[in-house]
């Protein structure tokens, strides 16, 4: 097991429905140290591309993109998921459906922070049914940009969104991809990688 | 001028209706050097007191904890703006009216990661009216812990919550005070400080 899949086997709660639980050190709480392995492990992982751009959605993907930017020494952007009085001008816009709060978000990226120049790495902490993803994805392309890659904390292996992106050719790297959970015994099946 | 002061009057925008625009560098594309250095002086700053968790809200406000979470060696909480259905049990609640979205929010911090024993620094990328500290204020005294300071990158110090802040006798420092702006000529003047 790699650092994250320890931490999740550690720290991690399953409860029914599929939910994994790890609001102690990802998500609400937040382990920075955490975030810096995270960080230097896609900086290993994409260090052979040319990224100049980090590119996450609010909330809980900020700090992972922070953590990515710092090592590969570019500035970070977040979509953000409703139009706020104060963005000026032009935006690019995607709509995304959230599986947690079952909502449908506007996703916005001003057009002044991504352009035909920029070659963008993609990062969140959670990837199930890839609806954020998609959105940052079209709104990289609607600017022009490349996406260089997409770098997730923790893909749940059992629901559609990590083989959907990779079968469009996106190069999708997960530290831990969940392929099953117990909420009886409470244990966490990770999928193995190389 | 500090450092923060000199990249607002370099990089911030200054448009009608006191709105200041620092989002090529701190709410929308980040800067993270620049969220370093905000977080080495907010260590500076309250480095004698004993601080063992950072709180923010999201969005922004989490960079900004990231980086000063980093420098104390402790975690950082992140209030969410509404209920997901991935928090667990109870939860501390405050009610914070957004100035930037015009909206009313209901802010939540999970009752696991505050308690008597925190002593906590509350950090934020703007203060305003001052309703979101008074939220994470609240939640930190429902929690039985300790606010031990408020960190704040910007200050809109034409508007109370500063002063009300101040006022309650809690230790607020802000990096940057905007008095007054001139969308005219785009001029940002700043309150001297210490």
């Amino acid at each position: 097991m790699n650092f994250l899949e320890e931490r999740i086997s550690k720290d991690g709660l399953v409860r029914p429905g599929n939910v994994l639980k790890v609001d102690s050190f990802l998500n609400h709480q937040m382990d920075v140290q955490l975030m810096d392995q995270i960080g230097e492990e896609f900086h290993r992982r994409f260090a052979h591309k040319p990224i100049n751009k980090i590119l996450t959605i609010e909330a809980s993907g900020i700090a992972i993109a922070c953590s990515v930017a710092r090592c590969f020494g570019v500035p970070m952007v977040f979509a953000k998921k409703s139009k706020s009085v104060n963005i000026d001008g032009d935006m690019y816009v995607a709509q995304v459906e959230s599986f947690t709060h079952k909502t449908t978000n506007q996703v916005i990226v001003s057009k002044q922070f991504l352009g035909p120049e920029d070659h963008v790495l993609i990062v969140d902490d959670f990837l199930a049914n890839g609806c954020a993803l998609q959105g940052l994805i079209s709104i990289v392309e609607s600017a022009g940009a490349t996406v260089e890659g997409l770098g997730i904390a923790i893909e749940k292996g059992f629901q559609q969104g990590g083989n959907l992106i990779r079968s469009l050719g996106y190069p999708l790297e997960s530290l831990a991809i969940v392929d099953a959970m117990d909420p009886e015994t409470g244990t966490v099946h990770f999928r193995p990688q190389n």
